[in-house]
């Protein structure tokens, strides 16, 4: 990833329309805005009340509630999608069929064959296709891959994340892909190896066959382990990632204002009891919290996206790391379904 | 249970042996000591070093490097064994056999035949056998237990436990054994269910088959779920159950010196979208902390051993009780090493 | 106050210019922008510089770098001033004498003569003067009012406030003006009683005359008394107010996200231990922690604003609370100056 | 200091006598009989309630309710006083006259001309007179003094320290005795200069005329300034001190059960604005959480009591700091009569 870098300005600006105006829409009109060779030219939504805070704020973008309109339009050269996900991929499609660069929310689409489609369509149009998963740009993420690259944690043995919260209930996803997805991209990004197998416990809520509460344990040839808990039930917000390994242990606390990364000097050794046993033991050190890089994410990815498409660079948070992350989700669910059984996963690390 | 009632002065006193001087003997032998009817008359460990330091502090107390000289005393009425697993069937056997009272170090046993052999031994002998839960006497899981009783809580959705620390690792047991013990002991205490399977995901250290990082999942018929979170391995210790009803929401962070118990008038509600369908939707109200009974524990468990020998009581922890948990930390291991396969469970809730 | 209330619809709307674009003043633009009946139709800086980010996010605000254009525009009917403290009373002044209603950054001016002379000019051409207390418009300390008031508090014993960070070091104003103030309107805003005298010992950085540390102690006739802490020299950010009662004890912890305040049951009562004394002792009781009301206080006050404009409402901030936070500013200077003497104060309630 | 040296085993013993047997009375012998060349011979207490749970626990030591009797008693070589301040000066003269060593709980004596007397009369019977300062022995404190003597704090601007909690209300000592004094201890150990004068404001309850709550400022020549908030009057217990240098700050949090000390690489610089002005500006780096030694203090300070007597060495806490440490109590008590009068002080460093 260059996110860092600044924009170089060549005097080319995109044009970006952004289509979807419920929670997440706004802030990446804002962070668009804010960005050095952007413009944003028009923003969408079929529900018209949603349209009329942003001509309040922004009088000159363009409102429409037809997404032709969008698609069609000459002056947009780019869309970034946040939509419910059943509609991602017939927007995504049409986008990128009318010459369209494409930034979708996460997750990419409803199952793998459209994430597949996808990539292959913008693979003919040339188009950038990126996949708005934020945390991969967020100074704590990057600076636990940064660790983990250079070796200071050693052998991986587990990760386990917490990301839990009451909820807001949404109608076209479950907890595993609102809440889940974030750690599923996190982990692929840290982690050179592919998992090779998911399991996943889960319970709705009334029956109601939307899974509100989830633990997933994706398994790792190496024998590393990362378990996820979910839930929209927690009466408290958690966002706690602990990764042990071999030299250090890393706790990620995203809920923490500044102080998110905590490196603890902390870790199992072998002691040779005797001559036919290595007893495992452990040392307790120093615990060490680097200062991060405070940026907004959002504003980060925003300017990657914006460079890929005047510099023609590959996303960090490209189709197919989308498509990895997918077929996680798509295991998940399998795996929940089926009372928890696990689910062997085929995924290349390209994806 | 009536731990808390002062033990009525009959006169009479309960001489006690402590046999164990590792981690946990000492705490019995000072908390057995200030029991108003009771008297610590001997101690006994194989490794003579141990014993030292009791001389020093308490040199009336009779020493010993040969339990049998305990098993066999006239001067001892109850012995509580403090030893490694492998061995509390062997010498409570023998102390129930020569007329003493017992109480055991968690978890009652090496296998719940043994198990089942000292309860039909007590029986037979008409001694009391209590098995040292201790969580069940602090303050906190008391007060969890009184809001479900008034149904303060409503309807169980799920119980969440994550109870790590950068551990000891221990040579008799693995990490089920030694921390998912206490949870499985606090939600059969809990509930007034028991649960219809386990399934459990573990890892070990270098292949060396102790299990020191575990995920445990317990159905319910009722469709609540608990889950355990337990590791040796982690930086940071943590000791955190979240209690999901229909009414309130609890949280039980035994990290926190006083303020350990908080109430969320929080929970998940139905709310008639349109003639067919219940959206589920919450609601965030105040959150009440309660004053606990701030009494050691350990100190409330020695006397109501006493007092149940004493006055022919039933223990809160008695040697059911301890089965059950015992049944569900074998079926745990089995699932561990089955790949977490979900195992069936058959405890009556007598047990 | 009625910051709640949601502005009638009479049609009319109130114009609005912001001058100042440092660190506040793109909040007020934000905010206003957001008011039902207010428009804001020009910015002003005299830093060019500070005019492009406004130009890229809202290209319809008019910009000019001279304030005569905004104070003499007949298209702006109330202006917000976010300057340098040295500018606010020539700012403000021109302002009013325009016919303008005016909106400033606390403090309200740099000395109490200015301040004087902007309210009798406010009352002069009958338009509505408010000073940026924003803290006062917070759910958190609207909440502690509402305790008080209602009694559940009891006998006010003290207030004590820590209020530090690592700061900008700010060229126009000290520590106390900078942060201090914030607590001094919070505590004048909370309590019936003006304060008799104000002492503080402060430090400057290597003799630059710039207090960047400071204790201040308010007295009070009851003999209530208020302590802040006031630092731009502390590691971390501490955001705490704690309120001691004879029925109950508060404290406001701004830092944490959502459960700010704790409400405890706890307090100083007499036991009469004899015939001539009476001992204090204590009771340590259930906490609580109320919701509170979540939204935006800088959106509530700008709502505030406008709604005292368009419906002759008296502002909750206005140009004699701003003036009676003043005096204490003032007179805690002299006393940093003069080493901590305790120097008395003449400010009637109605201030 | 060299408490952590182990008492070389010269055969020799020290035979303790503690009288008190309050609060902190119990811990002096539970610590004392953990001592290597120590042996607990006798308490004292003229309450024969207290005797009795010593009694119970450790049946050999010899029990008394008259201290005239372990004064006079040629079978004890030193006496650990834990009884009311007003009575430290008459029980600590008698055991020195009758040849005994002395350890004193803090503050050393009602007033400094008894602390005097006392110094004198222990250099005369050449008898080790040790003040209980137990602060100075945990691994937290002995940490903060490591950095500053390495130089690693760089210049000291300011030492902030918060010890509050609702309290017990003691009828021997206000406030700033009983806690104040820990944080006097504490500061007068870790700088290298005395303070030259102090001011304190306090606040007693209901006219009873015992300080409850109290803020104190100590002023030193190199124009660091110390703070200290102590107060029985707090809904919470923190016990937090902050320590700002021109290289690295501390924040030594000992309500942590184990990440007590935080170094914040974090300053205070010079930015050379323009010719004339040097712009003030801080740095922000990592954190670092050292290691600590957890040993128990006080078992490091018994040691080191028994070490001082067996080797002749002179106490870390001997009688002239706390003599020191008294003066500062008299001025401070002073002060806040006289409405937070500075109050200069004339401390040599040798106390």
């Amino acid at each position: 990833m260059e996110a860092e870098e600044q924009n170089m300005d060549t005097g080319k600006k995109v044009n970006i329309g952004v289509v979807g105006l419920g929670y997440w829409g706004p802030n990446l009109v804002r962070n668009f805005i804010d960005v050095e060779n952007c413009r944003v030219v028009m923003v969408c939504d079929a529900n018209e009340a949603r349209l009329k805070p942003v001509k309040k704020r922004y009088p000159n973008i363009e409102l429409t509630t037809k997404y032709e309109d969008m698609a069609a339009s000459n002056d947009v050269d780019a869309i970034a999608i946040a939509t419910p996900v059943i509609s991602h991929y017939p927007l995504a499609k049409q986008a990128l069929e009318n010459g369209k660069h494409v930034l979708i929310e996460k997750p990419i689409c409803s199952n793998s064959t459209e994430a597949e489609d996808l990539i292959k369509t913008a693979k003919k149009y040339q188009k950038i296709l990126m996949v708005d998963h934020t945390f991969l740009y967020t100074g704590g993420v990057r600076k636990i891959k940064e660790l983990i690259d250079k070796g200071e944690i050693g052998q991986l043995f587990y990760l386990d994340s917490v990301r839990i919260n009451l909820g807001l209930f949404r109608p076209d996803v479950n907890v595993i892909w609102d809440l889940a997805s974030h750690d599923i991209s996190i982990i692929h990004y840290l982690f050179d190896e592919p998992p090779v197998s998911v399991s996943a416990m889960g319970r709705d809520f009334n029956n109601n066959n939307i899974t509100c509460l989830a633990y997933i344990t994706l398994k790792y040839k190496s024998g590393m382990i990362a378990h996820i808990h979910t839930s929209w039930l927690s009466p408290v917000k958690i966002r706690r990632i602990i990764l042990g390994g071999s030299k250090k242990m890393v706790i990620y606390d995203d809920v923490e204002p500044t102080e998110k990364i905590k490196i603890y000097d902390s870790g199992i050794e072998f002691r040779q009891e005797n001559e036919t046993s290595l007893q495992p033991t452990y040392r307790l050190g120093d615990i060490n919290l680097p200062k991060l890089d405070q940026r907004e994410a959002l504003a980060l990815e925003a300017n990657h996206f914006i460079d890929c498409i005047l510099n023609g660079k590959k996303p960090l948070t490209d189709g197919a790391m989308g498509l990895a992350v997918l077929k996680i989700l798509e295991a998940a669910d399998i795996s929940t379904r089926e009372g928890g059984r696990e689910i062997a996963l085929n995924i290349s690390r390209q994806q």
